[in-house]
């Protein structure tokens, strides 16, 4: 019964686009690069959001709201950063349309001409740091610690739902520090806890490590990443976290009196996630039936199918067990729609992904037990009535261990240490994945290396030891190995 | 205390923007017209998002997301919503900018001109119901009960924080249903939804009503409003629910196969509130001494202050009460920040409209008691260590009850029933409020009593009966009194 998807092994970017239309999760929109995410696809999402908000305020952070659009010359205050995003902005050069005097419709009047143009945000670092200026006075201001939920714009040429629109959601921390040591701290921690909603609650095991000068953020010192891997072997960016240093700071004037009574530079970091998360959650867990959904982050964790009329007595047992499991805070819905068949319900629960499913006919009731599905492994059993509850229960925690436990041996066996460049290139061509390499630590090598293989450097992993080796390319000398993928 | 707060009766103007700036609720950003919602405000906004959005959910809403936006075309498929909005749009008209080539900076690259212009959403009926027409397609995707949040962009001339800016946040719900009366059910459901949360929430009282042709949203059949009242004598508009017939299912060709198997388009509604609410809250409440938030929509309820510095015995009481509160559902702050003096503290939090403030001082604790002080009255008084809580619990009742029994005082004393022109202007003019009149029924009439008073009707109310009357101003015949007021 699965619907029209393509398998991964016949086309796995195909096989994607299905799952995101199928499963109800986005659609392209009439605007081009922008998409619509669809009310399952965004459940999903205020999940993440949810959980990501709880996470940042235990850390001490607050949430505010900064301006959609940015002053075009605000851009260039910082020389890395206009560099990075002029390239693909959204601007707005006027403020009114009027009729066309030649016919029909409206068109832009051309006396509403703005004097300096405005950008649509790509990222708030300039429109932030303008503003901290003035929240900003003395060490008693500091840190700052405040994240903003919002939408921005990047006008990309070449876009797929999820993972590379030209509108996305996301969330993006600003923060502000005394200290160069206290910013880096802060940078770190955030790419921890980016680590934890990755690993815990997405079940998507990803590697911390820090980006080369080449992939590093425009403006940022230095750009710590998480790095996860999806089923078709290629890495996905799924979190930054920048240590800005002063150069924010340095644009937009921002000084505090420490507590020497002496003016300095304050110390920036910035970190987001998106809805590109959404790409990652997907294409770690599903299969070829459709979605498949870690039970912390589905929005129905539990379908009550009443099979195959609901007489009174079965829809009394489906409303005690959802009941029980509500209490027990698992989100069920029971689907007694009687204008479909129990079939046609399976496979639609099965293509979103509901990670549990519970048949209830009179058969099985008559041996007083129902029927539990388990979306993850398409296991089916029969157990007691007095039984249910407590199994289900059970089956969130095993279903969240089994997906994470299964992408953590698909990385394992698409990991690869690779010590020679023929090596190298089989390991990416083959079998895909990360390869372990050693290289010298130059641009040049690492743009030539993309250039030839299509595989970037992902990170330097945290804690990555020291070992004395050659470059792939190069041969020259090299002191870490670093981490390769083609990625998305 | 009250550190420069104009007072109310010199400058009713100032003394909002006083508060919402003093309080750390907003301020204006560097982008004309936008406005930065600071922690503070922010966290407010967010209690009203979490509250709303759990009444959407519960009756049977869903989030989803459509694009920032706009196709320009889009725009004047509706002739009466192309009207009302194409004046004050954000027009992005380029997707690039370059390296400036005669100097500094960059500038829009003239060659990235978009084939049709886009506009930043000023509300997204088009976009929404463009995508509705392959949604729907039978009577068995009917109704579709969607709402989103989102920031939207008008480029109002005269703005004031969170009353009226150019870029706000709000939610705005567009539903489609295959009857006319469904829809109109619909559209007074979310009246009747706001009209609830502004009241048992906000402890604002609102009048429900339907708006007059010309006061009525661009494109919608009716316009149902709550109408709240200021302490300036000045009405707010707080949220409205549009019946949209089926102009826009018209305009974008949305039609559903009914149960007979024959087409029909599709009925609509739509309906908002924004941070403007913000505006509201404020205004209703607070007074010279800084904002007053009822109790369930403040981000902190109770703050606990150790007086004067925190010896070991007091923090432990301070935690021990802070503990057992928040055990209640209550929000706690304690502040034992030894660097303020408890003065300023107070005067702060004071500012910042903390429903209740325990003081904690040596001398209160060897009597075994606590001073407990609430906002809304200015009362202070000595309770039992051991009613500490109970006391509290039962205040947070209080103070929201009291807030809302002034609200409504207010208004009581500010509604005038007048029959001719005289007392019709001289209520206007002497106390403001609303002014239940007779009226013509005529956009004429309607237009010059705006003109000569600057009173506008801001609803017909819901079940006003049919009386017989003249027009305060023409003398003619009315059937029925409708509600005027000077308004934001």
């Amino acid at each position: 019964m699965a619907r029209e998807i393509t398998p991964r092994s016949e086309n796995y970017s195909q096989w994607y686009n299905d799952i995101v239309k199928k499963a109800g999760l986005a659609e392209h929109s009439a605007v081009r690069g922008c998409m619509v995410i669809k009310p399952y696809g965004f459940a999903i999402w205020e999940k993440m959001q949810a959980q990501l908000d709880k996470m940042f305020k235990e850390s001490g952070h607050v949430n505010a709201y900064f301006p959609l659009f940015i002053p075009k010359s605000f851009l260039s205050k910082e020389a890395d950063h206009v560099e990075g995003f002029a390239k693909e902005c959204a601007v707005v050069t006027h403020y009114r349309l009027k009729q066309d005097p030649n016919g029909q419709g409206v068109v832009v009047d051309p006396e509403a001409r703005l004097e300096e143009e405005l950008i649509v945000r790509p990222t708030s670092e300039t429109i932030i740091w303008n503003t901290y200026r003035d929240w900003i006075n003395s060490y008693r201001d500091l840190p700052l610690l405040i994240n903003q939920w919002a939408n921005v714009v990047r006008w990309e040429m070449r876009t797929r739902l999820f993972l590379r629109t030209a509108e996305f959601l996301w969330q993006e921390g600003h923060t502000a520090h005394a200290t160069e040591a206290e910013a880096v701290e802060e940078t770190r921690r955030m790419q921890g806890i980016y680590a934890s909603f990755a690993e815990d609650f997405m079940a998507m095991p990803v590697i911390q490590g820090v980006k080369t000068e080449n992939e590093r953020f425009a403006g940022a010192v230095d750009t710590y990443t998480i790095e996860a891997l999806m089923q078709d072997g290629r890495a996905l960016q799924a979190g930054t976290s920048h240590f800005l240093g002063q150069n924010f700071a340095k644009a937009f004037d921002v000084k505090y009196l420490n507590q020497n009574n002496k003016e300095e530079f304050v110390w920036a970091t910035s970190w987001g996630v998106s809805t590109r998360l959404m790409g990652g959650l997907i294409m770690t867990h599903s299969d070829d039936d459709g979605l498949v959904l870690p039970p912390k982050l589905a929005p129905i964790q539990v379908v009550i199918v009443p099979i195959p009329k609901p007489g009174p007595e079965i829809a009394e047992v489906a409303d005690k067990i959802a009941a029980e499991l509500r209490s027990e805070g698992i989100t069920v819905k029971i689907d007694d729609d009687a204008k479909k068949r129990p079939g046609f319900k399976f496979a639609e629960y099965e293509m979103q992904g509901i990670p549990v499913r519970i048949g209830i006919g009179k058969r099985d009731l008559e041996k007083n037990q129902i029927e539990i599905a388990r979306r993850d492994t398409k296991e089916k059993f029969q157990v007691s009535l007095d039984q249910g509850v407590a199994t289900v229960v059970e089956l969130m925690e095993d279903i969240q261990k089994n997906l994470w436990n299964k992408a953590v041996d698909y990385r394992a066996t698409h990991w690869t240490v690779a010590d020679d460049w023929d090596a190298f290139v089989r390991a990416l061509d083959e079998k895909g994945g990360f390869v372990s390499a050693h290289w010298d630590g130059t641009r040049e090598t690492e743009v030539k290396i993309k250039e030839m293989t299509k595989a970037t450097i992902r990170c330097i992993p945290n804690g990555q030891p020291k070992e004395d080796g050659l470059c792939i390319l190069t041969g020259k000398k090299s002191s870490r190995r670093v981490l390769f993928a083609r990625a998305y």
